[in-house]
């Protein structure tokens, strides 16, 4: 019997003191979060550290060495605080240099022009690494060894996502199905261990919800095997109606991305 | 000469598979990064971590090893994906119980009734721990050592930290100032490099912003030193005018929990 493959493994790491200092609301993880889930990798942790060059390399090496890929984003501009791609060349231990290509994209984008130093910076790539291209900025990310290093500005990150998708491994996406129940959480926690005890091929998540309206609960199933998923979701919905508890399935879409707050 | 006090460091620990799966955007931590800074704690790391008990084992001691404190979000829940009160027992070493304070709170909450075994759950706190109340739920959250465990759900969790404010040292806010200039980074990275070597006592972050209606860098200008970032922000503000770039001060409020897209 042939073994299943492995799933791959992925980690995010967000460099930018305006995250950690609550100014600015990282949106670029849920973005390859949910990137991830479709190609079917799964997504382990998310780090965020500053702009020093210590927690950066320190972040880098744990991560790349216990997961297939890493994603960062952040810390790739002209400007003094951007020393993501130095931290990368010392993680790595290789040198930096200014690449030809990175170099001729930037002076295309800045004609008739002599391209200056911090400019310039931008072109800065650590030897060894492949040029990430994207549609909405000249300066371009770029990927060595299991590392994917993207922009921080969000539209220019999804624009990199996209250039790499068909460099990452096509896996298999989860199945997911979300329900929501009009219920407290402690009424049918019992019940849903029993269930996910019987079925251990799915994962069963479960997310109460306060609103001005009332209060509830989020059930969402996932798994690799969509009819396990199925079974499990069928097993919560019969136990939510002997309970006499109101239930209905949400549409996949509508249950990413949501607000903590529900 | 009396030496200033190192300021104290932080970290946030965030668990919960739903955050990594994309499915649930994780406002927390900003919340939490945006209180620290007020305290005048330095928020250093942010992780996320799945609902699997070795990682968040692996991350609760990596992190109150390296800070001073260290908050977690998720996982205290009755269901049995809620697995934080466990962890953290087996990370400290020690024993986990019911906590009568803590059942009696949850009595209390549902009378009448005899309390369920998934809602007995939420009151088993490791040995040596303080219930952490709060005034949305029953559930209490707790601390330990230099530990806090708060509430994912975000309007629990805030209430937690209104509870847990009193315990922690007030240190000295960070001052800031932010100036919206409309320039491209390229153009001023150079002159900002002069006045980040010349100001070593303010850091300056430059985040460039793309928006239908143009584009622009916000400069950040932070330190503990109010005349210090002052200093600072004159400075650019007299190199953007000598460089003839329009540019205004924006008011501090409005430079808080920004979106990352501007």
């Amino acid at each position: 019997m042939k073994q299943p493959e492995r799933p791959k493994t992925a980690a995010v790491l967000v460099i930018g003191d305006e995250i950690l200092s609550g100014r600015t609301i990282d949106t670029n993880s849920g973005e390859i979060a949910r990137f991830l889930a479709l190609l079917g990798i799964d997504l382990k942790e998310i780090r965020v550290v500053g702009d020093r060059e210590p927690a950066i390399i320190a972040a880098l090496n744990a991560l790349r060495a216990a997961y297939d890929f890493v994603f960062s984003t952040g810390g790739i501009g002209p400007t003094h605080d951007d020393i993501t791609a130095d931290a990368v060349a010392r993680a790595f231990g290789v040198a930096i240099e200014e690449h030809p290509e990175a170099l001729a994209l930037l002076r295309a984008r800045y004609p008739g022009t002599e391209l200056n130093e911090s400019r310039r910076r931008m072109a800065r790539i650590p030897l060894g690494a492949t040029l990430v291209h994207n549609a909405v900025s000249a300066a371009p990310g770029f990927h060595i060894g299991n590392l994917f290093v993207l922009a921080g500005v969000p539209a220019v990150m999804r624009a990199m996502l996209e250039a790499i998708a068909p460099l990452l491994p096509q896996g298999r996406p989860l199945a997911a199905v979300t329900l929501a129940a009009e219920t407290a959480e402690g009424r049918i926690a019992v019940g849903l261990a029993a269930i996910q005890k019987a079925h251990p091929e799915a994962a069963i998540g479960s997310y109460p919800y306060f609103r001005e309206g009332g209060f509830g609960v989020q059930l969402v199933v996932r798994g690799r095997d969509g009819k396990a998923v199925e079974a499990a979701a069928e097993a919560i919905e019969t136990m939510l109606e002997e309970a006499g508890i109101g239930a209905a399935r949400l549409p996949e879409q509508a249950g990413r991305g949501d607000h903590e707050s529900g």
